[in-house]
């Protein structure tokens, strides 16, 4: 039996504000970094111990796994950053505020566009300066590959093959994993891994900050999935995830 | 022509409380993270870029790489922790206070088992609490080969192995290599690049939280080595390290 840990990082600037994230490099906010503190400490009471950590190329998923490694005092784990990791890419609506959104487009539309399986929103344009070709973090991906917007389905589609190639072979050879990322590239993991189907993946709330259990057996197929929370503050915490993107009224 | 950065971690609690800490993984005083997050800001006002970093499995100089990393805006970079980099290990010393050290065994006695080139202080004795022989972060090293203790030539003698295969080779392929580690290691690499007789190296004393760079020919001999800071300051900050171990009068 094989166990794995996945932890969404804590609130970004851009979580409080209310605005779409995707590829954007914000930073935690005050209340990110103790999420992410917090998250430390519950590990380290409940005895979780790695060997091998995985997080995105973006800060707020990076820091938010320093903060865990000093909190476990494992600063000196191994840490793999992949952009495959990184947060689903929200193209155009980039930087833009979810309620706005959803008083412009409708709250159908941004619900779509959020929740869906396959409905990228609208695309990054050529030039448009949040089109970060040049960021040295993502040298090692062609320009033609990065994207200029995702559905969950293609974050899923390069996700997976990371997951296959780079961190089950470390898993299958004993290796204790901590995998610290992003609301939506966790959830194509969750998908993936409980074959959650599309119309179904739109319900799927992960929590920011709440260290999520899974066991797995000799095919890497889940045994059993728990928060190492309890039921009542993951639920408070779902609850708050899942009412973003409403029109302020 | 090749260029790479040294840094020697921000103080830590036992610096500050003058006592031999080597490999004891004590954490950064509040003035060491403030010393490590102004390394970070020169490195970033001075436009150093980095692609690699390297640095010891002690929280002092994880902690003080992922400070300077927050600041350079690249949380993301590929970091290798090697116990290699660690400080040189003070055997029985470790914890003791070097100004007591010094009253009962003496100035010079101290001074020749912190300067010398090979003459290692008394050895940790099997069962010491202070030899973690299982610390997770170790299971790389044979137990056999777990320091005990360490003169400079001991710590230069597991370090530039290290530089020659993993160091090297990343430099000779054009990346850009930050070093983030200790006094004692830094010394080692310095006097192996520098060619510092045995004798000579008593006298180098590298201060903390302040960058040095190395520029190297295409055989990774020095052209030229400065550091970032203006000369007061370092020198200032010399005479800081230079002052410790002396018996309080």
């Amino acid at each position: 039996m094989y166990k794995i840990v996945l932890l969404r990082h804590g609130e970004s600037t851009w979580n409080k504000e209310n605005r779409f994230t995707g590829w954007a490099d914000v930073d935690l906010t005050g209340k990110g970094v103790e999420e992410a503190r917090e998250a430390g400490r519950l590990l380290r009471r409940e005895g979780q111990v790695f060997d091998l950590a995985f997080t995105s190329v973006l800060k707020r998923a990076s820091k938010t796994l320093n903060i865990v490694l000093e909190e476990l005092d494992a600063l000196w784990l191994p840490v793999e950053h992949s952009w495959r990791l990184n947060e689903r890419s929200y193209g155009a609506l980039q930087g833009l505020d979810k309620a706005e959104t959803a008083a412009k487009f409708g709250e159908a539309q941004v619900l779509a566009w959020r929740r869906s399986y396959d409905v990228p929103p609208p695309a990054l344009a050529e030039g448009d300066e949040r089109l970060t070709l040049n960021d040295p973090r993502y040298a090692s991906l062609p320009r033609a590959q990065f994207p200029r917007t995702e559905s969950l389905k293609d974050t899923m589609a390069r996700f997976v093959p990371y997951w296959e190639t780079v961190i089950v072979p470390q898993i299958l050879a004993g290796r204790r994993i901590l995998i610290v990322a992003h609301g939506n590239s966790l959830r194509a993991l969750v998908k993936y891994l409980d074959g959650i189907p599309d119309e179904e993946v739109v319900g799927l709330d992960i929590p920011t900050g709440q260290p999520l259990v899974y066991e797995l057996d000799a095919s890497l197929r889940p045994i059993k999935r728990y928060y190492l929370a309890d039921e009542g503050t993951i639920r408070a915490a779902q609850a708050a995830v899942a009412g973003q993107g409403r029109a302020k009224v």
